[in-house]
């Protein structure tokens, strides 16, 4: 029943049409774990650097999420990146990316950290995701996500780091150039040769896709008149799928439980982008995220009464 | 319990991946009506040339729709379309137009199909759509597609067409156009607003959304690994759509009814694109259109178990 993530940890500068924020917190394993910490014990493996304080542990701890593995890097900055969104939110540009502390990092996981059931590895290089899937030999389920600099410049690296997850979970357009592939069926089907018995594909406003061995499974996402700042929805998506899979690793992973785990990382995203950073998230009630993959359910639902066809 | 379509009838000559085409039956009112024969009753307006034969009546009379009302132009050419799809569906590029017999297109509707329960404009110039809506003032349930073009050169006379329909069924890039709102939700309640009760966005690969004043519903596409044609997908879900509602038009027009009419749309699509133009439509049948209603309700349902959260 406990989680472990390996990803950044960041400062973000946003800007939206609906306002501009200098300095959030953000990065994949932030946004992750803050999602995961409603459903399982969630540790957070990444690096700080010293402008990194009090105020941004106090989210993390707000929800739970245990920091110890957190590494601050003395005399070092945190990792920064800055983006600006068009109108239509689907467009976003990367203005400022500074690795800083993430340029050298070395993943190295407490006993805690490895010990955990199922590891996410955020989006980080190949072989930094390798060496910590290493480390955890024993988790029940490991999942990876990773993104197209990657499938760019380390697709060897990547190739291999996800022949040892069992599940990879990314955008709909990264399967397709990972695998050569247009047609997503086809390319996850590819995927799930590559030893992953399960790939979701993250379809930003439109939804998530679920593909396994023998099954498929579609979920639109939570419709949102009022998306504020969509940065980090995906990782939330992931922190609520991989912590509902957590929370119930001592089940059968079954199709039906996959299910369930799509709805809530769907409706923790939903609530991501309802506000800046990590705002929404980490002020939210269970009722609240309960409510939402009820909603959800109903809005997904269809019940078939058979029609007479003329043919 | 009768549905009549105005749209266009065509020539269609397709490349993608799979092959090349150089004159397949086509058209929004062909694709259309084929889907609806296996729910209602359809008859089809529009003009087609001298080269309109009977191998192309063939096809619409096998499955039943009543061509009676499609005019034959003395001397002159059927409407052509020709188009090129790159490997990646989605990118499709349109290589030539020829109006033809559609140029000075003006409907006349017979009595029979003046008195159709159910009517749907396809997407032709806003002025037609309305005078055709003219004609038939006791229609109990009406829709209309439209596209880009309309929205850029005759937005005017589009948004009064819009206030005469029950129902707006476009693409979802049309919907946000069309209202200069990114935001799909308040986009489509802007249409809402506008006078039709239900918009449905269609949204390719993706699969579809419907918004009435009180509800939402979202259903992806039926997963398809050989997708061969995707040309006359969208109007073959509308087909299957107002079909159903046809069919059932002496019920409430209810929104579980309004879900179902998106199912048999979405499964009407899904067989659509198997193969070049009308092949697969054409030639299914009844059984095939209830499984693959039955088991894309299967891939879109889940059960949620309450599971304790942390808060």
């Amino acid at each position: 029943m406990t989680l472990t993530v390996v990803g950044s940890i960041a400062f973000d500068a946003v800007e939206t049409y609906a306002g501009r924020r200098e300095r959030l917190l953000g990065g994949s394993a932030v946004h992750f774990s803050l999602a995961s910490s409603f459903l399982s014990t969630t540790r957070v493996v990444g690096p700080v650097g010293e402008d990194f304080g009090e105020a941004e542990y106090a989210v993390l701890h707000g929800r739970g999420v245990d920091t110890s593995d957190i590494e601050q890097v003395p005399g070092g900055e945190t990792f920064f990146w800055a983006g600006r969104y068009e109108r239509d939110l689907n467009v976003r540009h990367t203005l400022q990316t500074d690795l800083n502390v993430f340029e050298h990092f070395e993943p190295k996981l407490s006993d805690a950290s490895r010990a955990a059931d199922v590891l996410f590895l955020a989006n980080i290089q190949p072989d930094l995701q390798r060496r910590v899937r290493e480390q955890c030999p024993q988790a029940r389920f490991t999942a990876l996500d990773t993104m197209d600099l990657w499938i760019s410049i380390a697709k060897e690296s990547l190739l291999e780091a996800i022949g040892t997850v069992d599940c990879l979970i990314v955008n709909d357009g990264e399967i397709k150039m990972l695998t050569d592939e247009p047609n997503l069926v086809r390319a996850a089907r590819k995927v799930l040769d590559m030893g992953p018995r399960v790939v979701v594909a993250k379809q930003g406003e439109y939804g998530a896709a679920m593909f396994t061995r023998d099954g498929f499974f579609g979920l639109p996402s939570y419709p949102v008149a009022d998306v504020i700042d969509p940065t980090g929805a995906g990782d939330t998506f992931a922190g609520g799928f991989l912590g509902y899979v957590a929370a119930h690793i001592d089940q059968d992973i079954s199709e039906p439980l996959l299910r369930r785990a799509m709805a809530y990382g769907t409706a923790l995203a939903s609530f991501n982008v309802e506000s800046f950073g990590t705002e929404r998230v980490a002020a939210l009630t269970g009722e609240e995220i309960t409510e939402r993959v009820q909603s959800l359910m109903h809005l997904t639902r269809f019940d078939d009464v058979p029609v007479p066809l003329r043919t």
